[in-house]
């Protein structure tokens, strides 16, 4: 758990429940999305609705979601309602009623938003991606499998909230206008909560492979995926500002050699993407189909290219764009506290705005091209979606 | 021009030229995109490389683009930056280069943008619904038309640079730690922006029907569009929270009666969509084909249902989720640089913070209820994309 006090009229926090994709319980792919459905349904003396109403009256913006790792429980309001808000969501974790009637509707929420995948090429080739790279079940899709969600019963069910839904492993992050004094008396109700610790299974890659899966979109989507460093490694911060060079601005490299120079694409980045234990680099691109060979091409090159080393130039002006990227993120009081829980959940502590301001100002020219030397961007999996032969 | 002084060290602005494409020439749909695209091409003594370097070294997180009414620019930064960065920007408004071997590029970043709409269902229903809705060219898509795009020349959008890319009709809305009169002084290199008055054609209503465009996607995608106020009309917040009860929040009518209720759909809203003179209300729901009758039965009828009223407790839900958004939506120095500038845009003045929370809070059941007597939500445009016969 973590806060981090300020002069705000307004509180945020993100919960995240060791619950995901990962851990769903093997031919119930898709669990923790249901569970997470159905505990709106209702907890101690209120049904859904009086639930839906309760937070809605305290003005509270919230989402929630299963994910690949974890569920995540994010809320905002002002710091008078925040004691009712936090007794609201102890009722949801140790009192949720998961009844059987309202089952079915949840079912048929999951399977919806499965099959509308299907009409997101981009979202649809990375999860096929994920699926080919990992050995381990972090290639799963946290909206999971049709015939899983079809399978699922409120019996096993309530059985996995009980193993999974459990503060051993949960993380909580806050930030705003509120006293750790005054949270901790808010988190009262949430001392009933128990459970066992939860087994994570360990990421495992599988072989590189090349795939195209044939669809008859306007476009070519493109997807690579990289094995990278994660936040644990000392090499983390090298990785970070040489991400940035490659795709962080308009005179970042992918953009200038894709989209300004050559024109192919109406959008082309590359992004961090990956689990705790393993990260990943990923890239994307859409194109037409006559230009997808050449925009593969040109990215497969400039990922290649980054092992030459990057400039003292471009080092800068990685430098000052991830400062300011840090100042500007850091206003929104939403941002930090579900940056603090996924500190907490990868590394086990919050890294301050100042520790990680530090560390990309301390990174030299020498570590980050010292780095990319020795962790060379090649042979990615590559993923083609659309109007393909082969790749 | 607006400043919204605070005390953070970060600042940002959102500028609007009156180049939309309600005012892109006949035969030229998507002119504002393409002058967009090609004005980052170079100005004054930069390069397309040597501007976006600049703007990069100077850690300015930016983005533009041409929409239907105005093209944006975005940006922030540090304050330190403030003079160099309106230097920039005054160069790309005052002596863009527009260089004839840069243009082959935009035109073809611009044809893929458009064909990648394509692949993203619900955003082509929209766009097709917004053609049947307006007899006046606000019913162009601001990506323009395949065969428009292929027809511009250098020599028509320099013209129509000289007349739409002007100061008479611009905005400009900054937020952040900078004063007035470092603001004005910044702005020195702007006094060389000159041009005349654009015309903006009136918004014209067609008459309501209902189609269904045939595509072989795996859901049906379901859009309605209604005349609404706008936020010059007296009974705007009226209109606001009813909006907000019906679709603001977990117990707002629309995800209880279509998600909750009945697992009819993964996504369901109402959101407005209105230009300068024309408010407009859409509702948006994704489900399969065998539940697009029903989905669409109940949406209309909770919209028709709004007639006759909402009550007490709703209206205080809408009022306190409202005022939550406010404090949160606030937070940000970049959201509240683009309400100001939207303010600017459709009110010529930025409504304070206190003035809408004001006006929220102010506004009575009655009023509420008489606004939705005298203004019922029927007889909507409808729209269906998918594997569908008919509406």
């Amino acid at each position: 758990m973590a806060l981090e006090e300020r002069d705000f009229p307004g509180v945020a926090f993100q919960l995240l429940v060791p619950a995901g994709a990962v851990n769903d319980p093997e031919g119930l792919e898709g669990a923790s999305t249901l569970l997470e459905g159905w505990l709106w349904k209702g907890a101690g003396e209120l049904d859904a609705r009086g639930l839906a109403q309760a937070l809605d009256a305290l003005g509270v913006r919230r989402s929630s979601g299963a994910g690949l790792e974890y569920t995540a429980f994010a809320a905002s309001f002002l710091p008078e309602v925040l004691e009712e808000v936090f007794r609201l969501y102890a009722l949801l974790l140790t009192r949720p009623r998961l009844p059987e009637e309202g089952f079915e509707a949840v079912r048929s929420v999951a399977l919806q938003s499965l099959l509308s995948q299907e009409d997101q090429p981009a979202r649809k080739l990375f999860s096929e991606l994920r699926r080919r790279v990992f050995l381990s079940p972090h290639g799963r899709d946290p909206l999971g499998r049709e015939e899983d969600l079809k399978r699922a019963t409120p019996k096993a069910l309530r059985e996995d909230f009980g193993r999974r839904y459990t503060p051993r492993g949960a993380v909580l992050a806050v930030a705003g206008g509120v006293s750790w004094e005054r949270l901790l008396g808010a988190l009262e109700p949430l001392a009933l909560w128990e459970g066992e610790e939860v087994l994570y299974p360990p990421p495992l890659l599988a072989s590189p492979e090349r795939f195209a899966l044939r669809r008859p979109t306007a476009q070519v989507q493109i997807g690579l995926v990289y094995p990278d460093v994660g936040p644990e490694d000392p090499g983390f911060y090298a990785a970070r500002l040489a991400l940035e060079v490659l795709s962080g601005g308009m005179s970042s490299r992918l953009f200038t050699e894709v989209r300004e120079k050559r024109g192919l694409v109406y959008a082309v980045s590359a992004f961090p993407a990956g689990v705790k234990g393993q990260g990943l680099l990923m890239a994307y691109a859409g194109t037409t189909r006559d230009r997808a060979k050449e925009t593969l091409a040109v990215m497969l090159q400039e990922m290649e290219r980054l092992a030459e080393g990057v400039t003292e130039e471009e080092l800068a002006r990685a430098k000052v764009g991830l400062r300011t990227a840090l100042v500007m993120g850091d206003e929104s009081i939403r941002t930090r506290a579900s940056s603090m829980a996924r500190d907490l959940y990868m590394l086990g502590r919050v890294r301050p705005l100042a520790e990680i301001e530090a560390r990309v100002e301390g990174t030299t020219l020498a570590e980050v091209n010292a780095f990319l030397r020795a962790h060379p961007y090649r042979d990615p999996w590559v993923g083609l979606l659309g109007e393909v032969e082969d790749v």
